[in-house]
């Protein structure tokens, strides 16, 4: 299952990278305690949404921008699920024996 | 300042309601209680990580589809917000007795 804030976390760590931001600039311009900010990023707390709209205006990236970058980040995983979803399906229907070697070679 | 769960509710919302879904419907099929997904929808509680990958299956739409619509709806948000910024400073330049007019039809 994807998860939003795993994917959200990275979308704030690449943009805050993007301008050369540490995190603790980030904390002081958002007014968001350094412990919270860090926690987001690495996608184990979920932000509210007074917190994201102070994020945001710290990296200088409108919200519907922010969004924009999540959808795009979700879309990857999505296609990547479904790309092991059908590989698995494929292997599935291949005879026993050559089964067995695919999902060796795949392990390998 | 643009709320994010204001914006995603409406989003869910509409999207529920597109597909002629009642609340109860949503709450069964993703698991989330009722009054919880009532409240995400009124944009008075954050949603989960967790809990909006439920939803979105439940409505039938990816992640990055619900991310994409909430992107819009809060660009939207965004170049009002802008056109009112903006239409405030055009007001403030204008002589005192033009700027009363306009702010009393404004406010009419």
């Amino acid at each position: 299952m994807i998860l939003l804030r795993a994917l959200l976390g990275e979308v704030l760590r690449e943009r805050r990278q993007e301008l050369g931001m540490t995190l603790r600039e980030v904390s002081a311009d958002a007014r968001v305690s350094l412990g919270y900010i860090s926690e987001i990023e690495r996608g184990q707390k979920e932000a509210s949404s007074e917190c994201l709209g102070a994020i945001s205006g710290a990296v200088d990236l409108p919200l519907s921008e922010l969004m924009s970058r999540l959808s795009d980040a979700i879309a990857e995983e999505e296609s990547q699920s479904t790309a092991e979803v059908e590989s698995r399906a494929v292997v599935a229907e291949l005879p026993r024996e050559t089964r067995a070697a695919v999902v060796s070679d795949v392990a390998a």
